[in-house]
């Protein structure tokens, strides 16, 4: 399977055009897309909510990310190796999280070239092909030659105390794994302490509480409305431990 | 095919990880999504939509249905098997009008668990591989049992006189039939008397009408622009029969 | 392949019912949304953006196009043969810059008629099911007879000097190919002489520049920013040539 976690939205011309591509040059695997609305242009909270997410995948997953605010630039075009995935995009920090939790992990610097690069749509051109010939069982070995993690320069801390994606709800999700907050513990946000709670029924209506979501971050929720807009959250927002 | 009707979303990760649940299980299924903007957490509406907009596909259907305000509370996990399509969702009245207008129905409560629950994406854990299986050919009997139908005690009424949806392009359904409106009768909303029109070219620019859609739904539009902007119309807003 | 380029979004029942039709005609071939949120109801702005990006897709592709203010109405329903690629829709306009840049190109008029055709969705009950068999292999003779050209009545220009889309990042495309415009030239937009630059890392944040994006238009930025939010612009805004 490939698995796509992107910023490129759904209804415009930039998803549709990597399918094109995955369906070309990998006519029967299934492509699904995961987020294609990542923190745009952010790779920092992105890399967080990439490994919270991909890990739910199975070994053998190939996944395209692309959260990229240098294309164009001189920045690596990488496939981060962790625990079985292989993880395709932009040498930027995406994949710090992924490759630090991995048990075993390993970079590798994209040496293949298509016939033509624009200088602006590395996903379509370069990342996309490559996550398919990945897919299709080319090894890495004869698309990219090992490289050296640059993560260390970056050191972005084990867990992230701020908020790092805004759903369709408006439920507020951190960047801090559940299991490293104490399950009694208050979150601070939106200057509110916030108690946890197991489930939304759990809460009165209107109440703020927070959980550990289905893919493990702690995440902020209020029961029958937007955690965003009653609490002022968005990506970035600060979030505090009350233990 | 599976049919996806949800309140989740496309660009976050809630569909998209059910899409990789059911292509994983049920490898050669195409899958659909009808509806990822149901109305949020509103099952009552929501019923109205997705019984005019499933009557459309074929007997031997399967949707996966999901507009959960209770997800981890108690309420049960079912199958609604009506004229031949199978519905898989909560037990919240999301298929009372479905069942209704069925020629032949019946319920059913998913007995089947998998391995691991999360709380909070029941859609993910729970729906989506009885969905699969049901879609791969697995019958309803060896994944639930016969179950009490308690659509008697929300009553709710045969056509429901309120904005159901708001669509794209600003245009409000009603969860009124096209068929028990008198064609010639005006529909009451926003505070407005609104006439029939057999199509947009038939009113002049900025004039709203009504019409019976494309899956038999009364649907209220205005030439040239946004109904729900131009009427105050939105999901919940009364709508009247003047006769 | 087949490719939707449409304005019916992609959340709502608009593009999962057409997708249900593809599926269930043409089982096996891939079907790709490039666009479901092209220029809502405006043929003209629409025609550019479907000439430069439907170009990217290779001869014997088959392109779903709808955009269609007057749906129900008494506007043809066409086939646009254009450099072996197929396009299905309305004549309204939408096919003109694509036929009029092809080498060789054909218009025809679908004769084909479905066994129920509702006034308000002709994407779903006409064009799709033509588009389906287009790809499965029939021929065009078989579903519709040689049509005139109306097109010079429109005379629509060679490139359209407004805005035509914007994007999902608030970058704003304009009707004018790359190529027609002098590479040191500024492009004046939102009352401002905005200069050429490579890459968004070539300015500084929070400036203006433009480019030409990968699939060939006049596009500008703003680097760190969204550039309609910045500069004022939206579909339909002028741009001119300061050469």
């Amino acid at each position: 399977m490939i698995v796509l976690f992107t910023d490129f939205g759904l209804a415009g011309p930039y998803t549709g055009q990597v399918m094109a591509v995955l369906h070309r040059e990998a006519l029967d695997i299934p492509v699904v897309s995961l987020f294609a609305d990542a923190p745009s242009a952010r790779p920092k909270p992105s890399s967080y909510l990439l490994a919270a997410y991909s890990a739910w995948f199975p070994a053998g997953t190939v996944l395209l990310c692309v959260v990229d605010p240098g294309v164009g630039s001189a920045r690596r075009a990488v496939v981060a190796e962790a625990d079985g995935r292989l993880y395709v995009g932009p040498d930027n920090g995406l994949f710090d999280i992924v490759m630090r939790r991995a048990a075993a992990a390993r970079l590798w610097e994209i040496a293949w070239r298509p016939g033509s690069l624009s200088a602006s749509f590395h996903g379509r051109d370069l990342f996309a092909p490559v996550a398919a010939r990945l897919a299709a069982g080319e090894t890495i070995a004869a698309l990219a030659r090992p490289a050296q993690d640059e993560s260390a320069a970056r050191a972005w801390p084990d867990d992230f105390a701020e908020i790092v994606y805004v759903d369709h709800y408006g439920n507020a999700m951190t960047g801090l794994r559940g299991a490293v907050v104490p399950p009694a513990a208050r979150l601070i946000a939106g200057a509110r302490k916030i108690e946890p709670a197991a489930t939304f029924s759990a809460v009165p209506p209107g109440e703020a509480f927070w959980y550990v979501n289905s893919n493990g971050l702690a995440e902020i929720a209020v029961n029958g409305t937007r955690a965003d807009a009653a609490l002022g959250l968005e990506i970035g927002s600060p979030v505090g431990i009350d233990a």
